[in-house]
């Protein structure tokens, strides 16, 4: 069940040390404002090495994001000078890099665990090892999670193919192998699918404003291997709408609500109805980890609202008139009677999620 | 009716020539390609001239490229070196700007009107100014199809704003002045309504992949003083999802087929969907010429693919993944059973079109 299918890329992991007898301690990460264009690697030695790739989306998705600050953390505790023990650096470095970006829920809940795992660890001598081990934990955690998706949706993928010739499939943003340290989570089933030798036929709406589908999705799924379409975000429902075959519409989540609502980047919800009027199937991927048991449904999840700039301007270049509003929530809610399906690292499950 | 509103700008129009006898004969545009960051008017003396700004989309919108192609024509014979006659020059000059954009329908239509105009009148000496006072006629009539537009249509919305306190409206592209030589089809009515101190909150789709939205739309409302809020094409869904109010959706057409299928910009039939789904009016504005007696519903109507590049470059920034493919439509068809209105120069119209 958990076999770890390989990656395409890894977007974020341990830079290997060379064959030394140490663990390693820097962390390498793809810089994802480099892509598509440049495919350029970083590593991450210090705090502020670390806070400035959180804070500037160079590693971004809620997973990888967990997993670098918990990696970035060894990382910075073992390139800072040795005047003070690493547990007396201990919070203050931790304080500062899980506040590089307030609201991702990952980051801080990976943060936590490494100061537990700390707190638990008695011999100074080898706390930055026991963080070490820590820190790949939480990596191989979300890889397996991850996998786990992948071969839960790949049954329900498979099961949905009624027909040789490939599967069509809709994603939106990027719910990917950029996204985790894994597979990704909706992008997950369709790698694991392309390993099985299952043809597919990969739409990808481009999401506006980040456009993390035409940058991102497009470009990991390519280098897979696999057929990418790329699509502004409104031609989704004419490609259903087309559709002589089943489509299967795969996206990820941010967070879901016990009723089973879903919060996800913007313009899921209107691809969500498009599915609906054309009969074909929606499915959400996520790990058990975004089950909000403190959200009844999604008029309890608060949308956060970003900065109009992501709308009137683009590489320096102004799109929109002077001065006018903007309205650019991160997030859409799709209410849960548009899903047909959740698809979780264990396996596919039905709301009320209690 | 057909009280002419004043346009907050004309997009195309005679150069006036300072107090002269002679009838204008120089074409000005405002070039739509400088928008939204600078206003730059054009003067179009040759058929180069014209030919270079409709192929160019200078100028552009089915209705604002008949009107430039008409009196584009009056200037290009009058500027031409007199060799040959006008009559003589009239065939050759009519195929070439006729030819600038092959797809446009309103184009084509009026040129036709000006060779039978040119065909009807047999003295050559006065053949120009038969010429530039039928263009004219052409360009009074746009306007004044606008106008009648608009006063149907604010009657409707009118009617349907059932509080003090704006009228929530949601348009998509550029059916705007920049798209008419008058004041538009979809933005005809709320310029009307503004003229007439009705308070409007308009959010614009950005309307990807060409931004016609964000660049022109929201430039020509916000220049007219009427509160303008720029998003996501993603986003009209939440803004029909929460308002708490009837919200008017109300966008123009590019050909209506008898059964009352729309064809329209990208993103217009999501648009619908989003409306119904939450019980708010759809309106479609557009002068009878519009419908199209020979489709007899949306299948019938053929889609032009544009090119990839739209969609994966953006002012010669790269955008998506190398050599992923393109799926970019320009044109998506909303079924009749989506739209509560049409609003026509005629008054509201209901399907079937016979």
């Amino acid at each position: 069940l958990c076999d770890v299918i390989v990656s395409p890329i890894v977007s974020v992991d341990w830079r290997a040390n060379g064959g030394s007898s140490e663990l390693p301690r820097v962390v390498r990460i793809i810089d994802q404002r480099r892509l598509p264009t440049e495919y350029v690697e970083r590593d991450l030695r210090t705090t502020d090495d670390v806070v400035d790739a959180i804070r500037t989306l160079a590693v971004r998705g809620a997973p990888a994001i967990g997993v670098a600050g918990a990696m970035g953390l060894v990382a910075a505790l073992s390139a800072a000078p040795t005047t003070r023990s690493v547990r007396e650096r201990l919070a203050e470095t931790a304080a500062r890099i899980r506040g590089a970006r307030p609201t991702a829920v990952n980051l801080p809940w990976a943060i936590d665990r490494m100061l537990r795992c700390a707190a638990a660890h008695a011999d100074d001598a080898s706390l930055l090892d026991a963080l070490a081990i820590e820190a790949t934990a939480i990596r191989d955690e979300d890889r397996a999670a991850c996998a786990a998706i992948g071969s839960h949706g790949a049954a329900l993928l498979g099961a949905l193919r009624d027909q040789p010739g490939p599967l069509t499939v809709i994603t939106h943003c990027n719910a990917g192998a950029l996204a985790t340290a894994g597979i990704g989570t909706a992008l997950a089933p369709l790698y694991t699918l392309h390993a099985a030798g299952v043809p597919l036929d990969v739409y990808v709406d481009e999401t506006r404003p980040l456009l993390q589908g035409a940058r991102l999705s497009a470009w990991e799924l390519s280098r897979a291997g696999i057929q990418v379409t790329v699509m502004p975000d409104g031609a989704a429902a004419t490609v259903l709408r087309r559709a002589e075959r089943p489509v299967v519409v795969i996206v990820g989540a941010d967070r879901i609500a016990r009723n089973g609502d879903v919060a996800n980047k913007l313009g899921t919800y209107p691809l969500a109805l498009a599915a609906r009027a054309h009969g074909h199937r929606f499915v959400v991927c996520a790990p058990t980890s975004t089950l909000d048991s403190t959200s009844r449904s999604g008029t309890d999840i608060e949308i956060e609202e970003r900065d109009g700039g992501e709308v009137t301007h683009l590489a320096g270049q102004q799109l929109a008139a002077d001065g006018v509003a903007v309205f650019n929530p991160a997030f859409d809610v799709t209410p849960h009677a548009l899903i047909s399906h959740y698809v979780t690292d264990r396996g596919v499950v039905h709301p009320p999620f209690e």
